[in-house]
């Protein structure tokens, strides 16, 4: 082949320039994919791939490489983040959803998802590890289990390419990382769809389907947990529920909402304060100093003394007859001689009535510093902390409607179904109910939510309960305000996430939202045959837009296409260095052929290559709950505004979002856009 | 108010016509909804009620009732679906699923969610009941609910209203049938998450597992089954797995992959010949001599004259000490002194080698007929006859390792993990698996199909082994073509349906697609101020089409939106009767103001109202993968085609499918339309 430097005649040279041009189609930092044009260029490769596969063996080999490098990077993907656990199985770590779901929804914050950042996590972790902090896992292990993706992606050009492709690796690989962190494989694929993920096809289901099912098989064989269950928590009750308990369940659930709403408001209300004075610039201090409270506090309390997970496992647990905690110090019928696992209610022992008042210390303690503790610059999750509140208030709930039940059996609401010397109710099924409640309350969840608890429990005969209070509590936050967690630090860092979950129901029009409103300087736009690379060039120096409609002329506005500044400086770049004829006095053009131009004019540049011919565009009548639409299904990053033909304006993906702030009341410039 | 037939003054007509046209946004049987334009009609109808909200507190507590009605709908039916299982539980009822994933993407077959259409079908229960076919429930079950979510929803005048609303019930309403079909709730909103809906907001999804808890609670109050668990089939295994074990599981996810290709090919080739010819004449002499048949073979043999359901709890049982079942016919060690449920491995007895015959004659005779009974014109579903295939060749497997591992403890594949006297091989296990594989190779499904497993069996503990066989079905039977038993269905019967999960990767653009095709006659356009009614009439007349767009002039051709054939066809109906002014000579003008018209002419029409301001549109050089893309995602019927602001023609939906069938070579013309 010709080196290009070489080639001097113009028909090579149109040759060459329809070659790409290198680097065309990577991103900025903090910018915003395209997701539409991610996928045909994914169609692009995939054809090439396929058409050259006939050529040979080897070829055909390669392609088949391509085909499975997805179930590669999966199979990696699951071995390295239970190896991870293996290595900081015991290890509290730290929370990252609300940045992964940002980078979701097509996002790009380079460097978050990097080797480094995975060392440095990793080494505050074990900073972290033995502080005793009122802390969860699940956040850390995704953000891990996404780094990881993020690596092993880079190892195939079908995903190092194409930030699309990418993204649903990392769809996949926060789902691997939810199953690891709680051994609930399904559990995550659904906390994946239902909480992470913005664009989640059916293929991504599978391919993180089949990430969870390595990620459970391989912690299968290291078992962690040191028994042979892949289950956390696991739990056997020996009686069923009954009908009547369905009201303390939903009154469970209606504390879960009630907690979930309280934590959302109080963590942001004091994350906004840390951001906002003086005390977010000693990060340092303030992790010592909630450490040292968190110790001084925790200790003389039995049940904050000892770590959450077992703290959690101990509230699971239903009371046997040979069972030595505090909780179960029951008073035992000296007649009874029934079978060692059919116990019936007994009256409370003094150890009871001293583990209800210190589990009430020990809820108040928990509420109160988890709000301060998540959100400090320290790696932490949110699932075992919430969960242990809810226990603790289930638990304490359940041991009430014992002894009630118990001492009052002749009352209308017990007399049906709970004999004397039956067993009829179980206090650990209450904790079970509560930590879902709260665990809902908390992050939205629902369905995935249920899921988790089976499979962090094995109660699978306790549906029912489970999703009554789930219902309840996602009511009951709900109406108080719509924002889980994560999207409310979503909202508080200012990053550009259009959330699925929001409904637009206002009556503006596209004109009302799209740049240049009345009064603003017109579009910058190119023409399709009659500027010069100069103007081109002033144009780029003078603006920071991503890119340029492309009209017909300037009188008749008439839209064309759209083209990138990137591919834009690169192909003048590329053009000037290596195409003799052109000059600052060329002209530009995007249309097919060169334009009728004067004689001794300069070689004209063609650009058409790098014209976006299919920009996407709507009417200026448009309802904007439609244009949201379009910008969350399809992930645009920006969208053209026409009327009748003629191009008026452009939406982008900041326009809509600071239009929905504004419409909800919000000051737009409070949500931008660190 | 003014009588409308009374008003005659040009200001109160221009008034009058501000107002919608009765009958206008309802569609015709067998078209295709709209999804964009049915949810921007909800958010107005929303928008009214807010506002008139504040009014009184009648209206208050009106706009409430219509915020819970959705909430309400999901109650009904869930109680409403469990009810009809109360009453058909023990009927083999009939598929349904191809039709109904079909109209929740948008299709409207009228009558097929009637109540007449749920008589019938109960009636044919009743008849179908004691035949003993080779038959499931679930078709059925997910059929009658979504007919019952479709009379409740149009009890509420936000869902009878807006089809894309409606749709949202259908889809929670199948999540109900599911449930109730096994008492599998979170499988069957997984299952219509996965499998049946097309158009699944998050909303749904919620909605979706409220019905589902509301069926699962009832069904437990219920307690059809018998026993006080929710779980069809509950299994209790005394040992764990092994990992040598995970090969044999594998080889069943293989033969599971394999069973759906031969089901799928032998089942559409017999019914694509009874479709075609004189066979299909004679349904009831079909099903009776099917049902013959079936009687004639079923019976000689056990494990074919019992019940389906009954055959596959015995194969998932695990053989206790105690069990008197032909299957647990082993040689005890006259020795052994172990507790009861831990029974080591041992020699199987004849009653064992006689079960293993029996069973390969039950695997042969399942396998052909379910065959020719699916399809047939009865009610039937799959889920039931396709695990029995799956467990009958899953207990045979587990037998066969079972004594190979008894025999040759010394092999190096078992010696490290099945000591001679231990208990390691449970051929129950194997058939659990071999169930969910020939279930996956039949349905495509995973996640959803790993859940109702897990709520089938209770069986937690065995996620590695299901998620491995259910995801090697999976890729075995995609090798051999992608479709499922549901879509096969879809494609026999013609209906339009734009699957999601199809890839579309040729290198078309939208430019080949459009109509008119070169050579065609021009596309049918309005003017929007240059046409009389007479003009307007004799397009509609000549033409049948759903709607026209409206361009600025002939010459133009710039767009300025779409009007809709049946609004048009109301709108000069309307005007004609009620407007003096209005003549065939009038013009009819879609601009703000009147054409400037020489005096004397008739009073012209002005149709603006019923014009869409903000018309979907493409450019021509869009790739059609965008194009199918957008179809799907944003639920269109039409989209417009342009080039430099210039209307070119249209892409229907329709259009879209024909040539999807056209780029994988099949003939066009086969797949339309009945």
């Amino acid at each position: 082949m010709v080196n290009a430097g070489d080639m001097n005649g113009s028909g090579n040279l149109m040759d060459f320039l329809d070659e790409p041009f290198p680097d065309v189609g990577t991103y900025e930092d903090f910018h915003t994919i395209d997701w539409l044009r991610e996928k045909s260029r994914d169609t692009d490769r995939h054809r090439k791939i396929t058409s050259k596969s006939k050529e040979s063996i080897w070829e055909f080999i390669k392609s088949l490489l391509d085909a499975w490098s997805g179930w590669v990077v999966m199979l990696l993907i699951g071995l390295k983040a239970v190896s991870l656990v293996r290595v900081f199985a015991p290890y509290a770590c730290g929370s990252g959803i609300p940045e992964i779901k940002t980078i979701l929804s097509g996002f790009i914050i380079r460097g978050y998802l990097g080797k480094w950042t995975l060392l440095i996590k990793t080494v505050t972790l074990v900073l972290v590890v033995s502080s005793g902090l009122s802390l969860g896992k699940e956040g850390p292990l995704v953000h891990v289990a996404c780094c990881c993706g993020n690596f092993f992606s880079s190892r195939f050009s079908k995903y190092s390419k194409n930030e699309g492709k990418r993204r649903e690796v990392l769809s996949a690989a926060a789902a691997a990382g939810v199953s690891v962190a709680f051994g609930a494989p399904i559990g995550g694929v659904l906390f994946s769809l239902e909480e992470v993920s913005y664009y989640f096809p059916l293929k991504t289901l599978w391919r993180s389907f089949f990430a969870a099912l390595v990620a459970a098989f391989t912690l299968r064989s290291i078992n962690p947990f040191g028994n042979s269950r892949l289950v956390l928590f696991y739990v056997e009750y020996h009686t069923p529920w009954y009908m009547a308990e369905l009201f303390p369940f939903i009154l469970l659930g209606v504390f879960g909402g009630l907690w979930g709403t309280l934590f959302i408001r109080c963590n942001i209300a004091w994350c906004r304060r840390r951001k906002t004075t003086r005390l977010g610039k000693y990060p340092v201090l303030e992790v010592i100093a909630v450490t040292a409270i968190t110790a001084i506090i925790a200790y003389p309390n039995p049940y904050t003394r000892r770590s959450t997970s077992e703290l959690i496992s101990e509230l699971f647990n239903d009371c046997g007859a040979l069972e030595s905690s505090q909780l179960c110090d029951y008073i035992n019928d000296p007649n009874m001689t029934r079978p060692v696992d059919d116990i019936p209610d007994r009256p409370a022992g003094p150890g009871v009535y001293t583990a209800m008042w210190q589990l009430a210390l020990a809820l108040v303690f928990k509420i109160v510093i988890t709000i301060f503790t998540f959100g400090m610059k320290i790696p932490s999750g949110l699932f075992i902390p919430s969960m242990a509140v809810g226990a603790i208030a289930g638990r304490m709930v359940g041991i009430g409607v014992e002894q009630l039940a118990y001492h009052h059996h002749d009352w209308i609401i017990f007399r049906k179904w709970c004999r004397p010397g039956a067993d009829c109710v179980t206090p650990g099924l209450y904790a079970m109910v509560g930590a879902a409640a709260c665990l809902g309350g908390v992050t939205r969840m629902t369905v995935s939510l249920v899921v988790i608890m089976f499979e962090l429990t094995g109660g699978l005969e306790y549906i029912v309960p489970l999703m009554a209070a789930a219902v309840t509590s996602k009511w009951v936050a709900d109406a108080f305000g719509k924002e889980g967690i994560y999207e409310a630090h979503i909202h508080l860092n200012g990053y550009p996430f259009l959330d699925v979950k929001d409904e637009f129901t206002h009556r503006t029009l596209a004109t009302d939202v799209m740049r240049p409103r009345r009064g603003e300087a017109p579009l910058s736009v190119l023409t399709q045959d009659s500027m010069t690379v100069e103007d081109v060039e002033t144009l780029i120096k003078e603006t920071d837009y991503n890119g340029f409609p492309v009209v017909v002329s300037k009188d008749s506005e008439r839209l064309i296409g759209f083209a990138q500044r990137r591919e834009l400086i690169l192909a003048i770049k590329n053009a000037r260095q290596r195409q003799d004829g052109v000059v600052s006095n060329s002209i530009v053009y995007f249309t097919e052929d060169p334009p009728e131009l004067p004689p001794n004019s300069p070689h004209p540049l063609k650009l058409r290559r790098i014209l976006n011919l299919s920009p996407f565009t709507v009417t200026d009548h448009t309802p904007m709950e439609t244009v949201v639409d379009i910008f969350r299904k399809l992930g645009l990053r920006q969208c053209l505004v026409t009327r009748s033909g003629r191009l008026l304006g452009i939406i982008t993906k900041k326009d809509v979002l600071r239009h929905m702030a504004q419409m909800a009341n919000q000051d737009p410039e409070s949500i931008m856009f660190n």
